[in-house]
């Protein structure tokens, strides 16, 4: 049996803050307490340092084909760099292939996983063909097979996008078997015209990805998102918010008392349309969906996280090579041929703390809830994960809130060639990773065994956020 | 030369109240004074009476073909009671056919009324196809035939609904040309999914014509349009907004300064949802699109009216026999299959005065600004059309605001054998209706000339109301 | 019977504009129309011009002590200024003794009026001690003798300010007597604490007079006004609102129902917090209450404007000499001691015109509804005020839309040692102004008769603006 | 050492819930976990039921003098009360006498608990006097005696009423002192202008206690108070809210970011106007001030708590006796004079669980939080109190969820002779209480000791809810 004692230190929760022991068994919390006289296989000790629940990032893209090529990290890669900045679970995204069915594509992601592994991971499925099988695979992913969430696009007709109606069907069959929907939200026609103008005047810098992606037509499909699944009766949880049109169409449906969620992305917290007036074609390093926006929104953005009208944040990571390999050269020529996305698995926690609990921008306490217990709570991995209690998994981080480490693509483990905070130190890192009672990284560094990670099959029903 | 000398009453405009004989010269009004010394050929005695600028109706359909029938009215019997009921003016809709352009749709539509009209009437044009050749048609129609305003549907999949990009486009190509954009916002694909969903559970009463068409759908799809229209930059007009939901959206454009305007119709102040419970198939009266709704909305479309919110009061005038002929009995097995529509052209005037003005809702100068002013402001008639002034046309009411009328269809004009209104004695109603300075109509019965009616050819350029 | 004819003008109302004569017959317009046949003992020519209606500035402090001294016009240069400007009428405030009646305010203010008057003149009431008598007083000023607002100060503890259950009382009385209220709503205790503090830390400079004056005292006041009002069932005008905080406690109270109005004054449009910082004591030249914002109201207060959320536009014309006589440096040593005030009443019109209608952001339609039109609606004047109307008093501006004009202390007509808008060049500006159907002032410089001005007995009832 | 082992209980916490062993050590809790192997001098059975931090009710008024009696439960009886029906600590009120320090107060209050007590207590300290040395005292107070939180009334002047001015150098002191404010907000001089108008009416029936207070000068005040807070810079906390116009002002306020919070209490969700109707004098039962409102308004209420616009429920516990003693007698004769408050100490958990969790309106993390965890950060009391973590006193409920009792004034322990909830059988009780580790209440009775309950001497600062 093997057991682990946490010695000393101070136990973080969404909700509390003490001193305390952490013993784990079997890879389980199994008690917590003052000076626990438990004999232990190994000890850790935390003193000074913090003791709370690994981070889950219930957005990201490894494996992804887009646009011809695919995101940079697959699930080795992508697994090793969450781990060590702290990250054990995450939800990536299974893609339907139009006219095949859900599990064709929930088999052809379980295989990219399986054996590269490292931490523990789930799908939410994205619908794209509605076709008459597909109603009764909904249901059965999420009562079965542990698959509680439908994402749809908006945007990116004639790839991803869905119509209104098949949005609305999915919401509904959505509802009937206890699921909750992801949303890209962005009018994707509205931006395809303005993409087909700006391309007309030769427009074609990586600048005018961000001036033909409207915050408007961000808030505008936001709306559309809230209202239809007010009509179907399903949650919903609009990932990758970045303006505040679409903080206020959320905070205007959890006012009605809707069961509406978003989430934004250390990104947006951080970098601004600014970033696409980078020299040369550095721009393009920022290029990904929603855009980037101007900087006054990042201010809306905390306030929003601490006013409970965003209840995550996570990473969209979904990196693709500057020059090594030139992935984002596909688009030197046209803007629009840029690969979306951008790197960010590994630095989410690292980022939100030094720019979030060490300004005073939110609390330590509030800090967890949105890296970790919210997105459990969101997507049925409650309470096995997320939170420090007896119990639950023991996917820990020995967190040291006076470690300091500058955040560059020369010592990231992202398999990609830059990063997007590169040269800023930060204040507070994960010291020791525990990923169900297994060290998986210490000091930064991965210890883990590649294919330990395991499939989260994840709990259907509403999920009891406010 | 024709000389008309209306004495003794008291002239009413959106402004202004004053007493004032008014003198009208080949057609236009020449003079207003206190005891005007002026010779005329006609001496008309207002004494105790108002004088107030014909209504305007910007939202009709005459001789219009919808699901195999074509609405009861044509442009003679439909102006017949226009006339009767105090409105001198009428903007029509042309719809364009697929496959062809727009000027084929305008020369249909004045086919339809030459010979016939005897009010003045103009045209918005409604595009369902946006071929390439539409974009020039748009802006020569604007800039050089009067059509000026460009309607696009969100509902009605495969019949009038078009998807975003090309509502985008149109507004883009109409921003240009000095267009506006009248916009029919429902969320179609939901809807369809909703009617097919109650028909399959056997669902075909009239009352399920609501249901299938809830007030989020229209409030989702009037928010969407106003900031595809922000994004454009092009001015809009929301036609028979019902509901809080649709208000709101339209409030908060405003408020972010959008030139963003909307309309109710009289039938949403006085009828509401419960009228679809009506015994027998008598609901069916009352099928329309957005359908009427719980009666709380009705005193939020007078606050709206009143607070500016809601600029306009139309009819969306469109009748169709309930049994004789037996037009709405095609939905007799099926909601879904009842013509959409409900007679009103007469009524507007008789209806909001006495709803509206005798019970302190509005008042009397509101009223005149929401039925004559207002339309002719929005929609390029203004200052020939609208308004009581000097160089204006004659389309002139001189109303009774003792005078007491029973609505019913046993004596309306409207060629259709119900009305919404039937057996509601009203106050206040037009003894003489002059277009043009010709009397058309007195003590409510016709008494112009088939033919004599005039197309109106708009002036481009953005509405100058706040 | 003195006749005036206005030729080849052009009439401009709140709704109208179109090419007219105007006939004037003992002091009102008798008639308007094209190419009038009617001989007159004057005639004007008004070719290239625009006809409109007088303004009405009903917020003015003339004649009136304040902290040890007196504003600097009377009741003979500020209605001289005034004409020169455009302005033919005003409401200034008969101010309540404490222990005396409002009758014996009345008879004061008319004192100071008498004999010295130009144009016509209103007051308003303003109630500072509540004494039994009052409240009959306030019924018979509304019933009797046309003073039918009644103004209080939130603010000025000790001089001016009454608390709650007295500015309850004086609406409720107000309403039964079919008044309106006016209220000064800023949070005087909370604003005197800052004071003190301030100088408890020197604090000294002009600029401390904006600091302790924060737009959320002003933003308080209103909504508490409002709400008083709301209970109390009285219409309410907030005077000299400044700052988006206050508008939005306005707007939420109209789009609530109420009978709920506000004013803005010109120099809140053109002036900024900046100006309290300019060079020397020259800062004093600005202060005013409430003080002068940042400058982004600015634009928040055009909209206001705009969407209707404030009504009129006014000056609280309240001068004090800088320098000569040094009225402004009284306190010098102490910004809590410089007067309060600045003066404006010739530069309304001027500055709204070319701020406002030149560059776009109001319709010259608009301009005269918020200059003349809404406050004779407001407070009881129109129609015979605030229009250009058959049987309208005739106080009409012949405005040239192309003369340029240059704002200074040097040419102005107030009776002041400098001007906020110094230097400035308008375009616009009236060439003839009429009162009651005599010239007054021509070419900017008056030529009219001292004492000929009259009191203006308004009339009670709720203002018929929705 | 005193040792105690809760076992085969499911922990409740705010965030989270998880089957566990909870081990006591010396009052305070030293380890959780699974089966845990650690021995106890006494053991608790909790299979099949939650174990929970004590509740903690932040408004109560017990051994209060006024309007001539004092209310009727003392710091014994009361504390019973609360013990048996789950509470473990509250902060009552320590009312500052006019023309004395704070201290004098602070040590009135303490002596009406000492010897009394059973469970901890704290006290706010109501500022009616901002005599000099006040400030001084605000500061020591916060700072060396663990009262951080100041009340101030808007209401009932000439007893409690303070002025803004007063109210606003009050949030300035506290402010810099890390104190919090807490504002009993309604609009007092209106309210005694309506109960003035009332009695002259001859209105003297308890209903007329409702229609006297109007919601909108609770939400008037409400917006009052955060206004000045927000000047102010302190962290405010708005007492009994019960109303939207409330709500709404507190929404507002948040999401400008400010540190504004709010409670409602018990009986607002479950009691309306409606109550005022009842039977003879039986509306005194329900005399509170704000009153009971129209019954849609618990709808909000709920909203509210599950939205986080309001962050705790309390009671305001302050009961009078109906007929034994006849203390509501007091006011047969005249609403006016009917001691205001009722009972409710005990009746608060077992309400909101019965109305709030039962009927899924609320989750069981966040009826902790609202009773218990909030509560406790609001008022510097955590993380000693309001959670089940380690180091925290063991004032812990071990609660049946399935336990059925019937809440009667013949059965509760409040010493006053009705109930508001009189009959109501709910479901969902605590079983045993425990407060520092000692068995206080089992099985609704108590089984503690008189004088056990000890001070709470609270930690200054902002509170770090978001």
């Amino acid at each position: 049996m093997a057991t682990i004692l946490i010695k000393n230190g101070t136990v973080l929760t969404a909700s509390d803050r003490y001193e305390a022991d952490v013993y784990v068994e079997d890879g389980r919390i199994a008690a917590i307490g003052r000076a626990l006289p438990l004999p232990a296989a190994e000890v850790i000790d935390a003193a000074g340092k913090l003791v709370m629940p690994g981070g889950i990032d219930v957005h990201t893209h490894l494996d992804m084909p887009f646009g011809g090529t695919v995101s940079a990290d697959d699930f080795h890669t992508g697994h090793v760099a969450a781990a060590c900045g702290g990250t054990t679970s995450h939800i990536d995204f299974a893609i339907q292939t139009p006219g095949k069915g859900l599990y064709h594509a929930f088999d052809e992601w379980r295989a990219k996983a399986e054996g590269k592994a490292v931490i523990d991971y789930g799908f939410h499925m994205i619908v794209r063909d509605l076709n008459p099988e597909v109603y009764a695979e909904i249901t059965r992913l999420a009562t079965h097979d542990g698959i509680t969430s439908f994402k749809l696009f908006m945007a990116y007709r004639g790839v991803l996008m869905v119509d209104d109606g098949t949005i609305f069907r999915v919401m509904q069959q959505a509802r009937e078997a206890g699921g909750i929907i992801c949303m890209h939200a962005e009018n994707g026609d509205a931006i395809d015209a303005l993409i087909a103008q700006a391309r007309a005047r030769a427009e074609f810098a990586p600048k005018y990805h961000a001036r033909t992606r409207p915050p408007q037509c961000e808030g505008e499909a936001t709306g559309r998102a809230l209202a239809l699944a007010a009509v179907a009766g399903v949650p919903i949880y609009i990932v990758h918010v970045t303006c505040e049109d679409a903080i206020a169409q959320i905070r205007q449906a959890r006012d009605r008392g809707q069961a509406a969620y978003g989430e934004t992305c250390t990104q947006y917290f951080f970098c601004s349309e600014a970033d696409y007036e980078r020299p040369g074609f550095e721009g393009a390093k920022y290029v990904m969906s929603p855009p980037l926006r101007a900087a006054w929104h990042q201010e809306r953005l905390w306030h929003a996280v601490r006013a409970n009208d965003l209840q995550a944040v996570s990473t969209d990571h979904c990196p693709f090579g500057f020059e090594q390999p030139p992935q984002k050269q596909l688009g030197r020529d046209d803007f629009s041929k840029i690969p979306n996305g951008a790197p960010g698995i590994e630095d989410r926690l690292l980022m939100l703390w030094d720019g979030g609990v060490n300004t005073g921008r939110i609390s330590a306490n509030r800090f967890v809830e949105l890296v970790a217990t919210n997105p459990a709570r969101l997507f049925g991995l409650w309470p096995a994960k997320g939170t420090v209690a007896i119990g639950a998994d023991a996917d820990l981080l020995v967190w040291d809130p006076a470690k300091q480490h500058t955040i560059s693509a020369t010592t990231h483990h992202m398999n990609v060639d830059y990063n997007l905070y590169e040269g800023r130190t930060v204040t507070g890192a994960p010291v020791v990773v525990l990923s169900r009672g297994e060290v998986i990284a210490r000091d930064g560094q991965f210890v883990g065994r590649k294919g330990r990670g395991q499939f989260l099959r994840r709990r259907p029903g509403v999920p009891d956020l406010a």
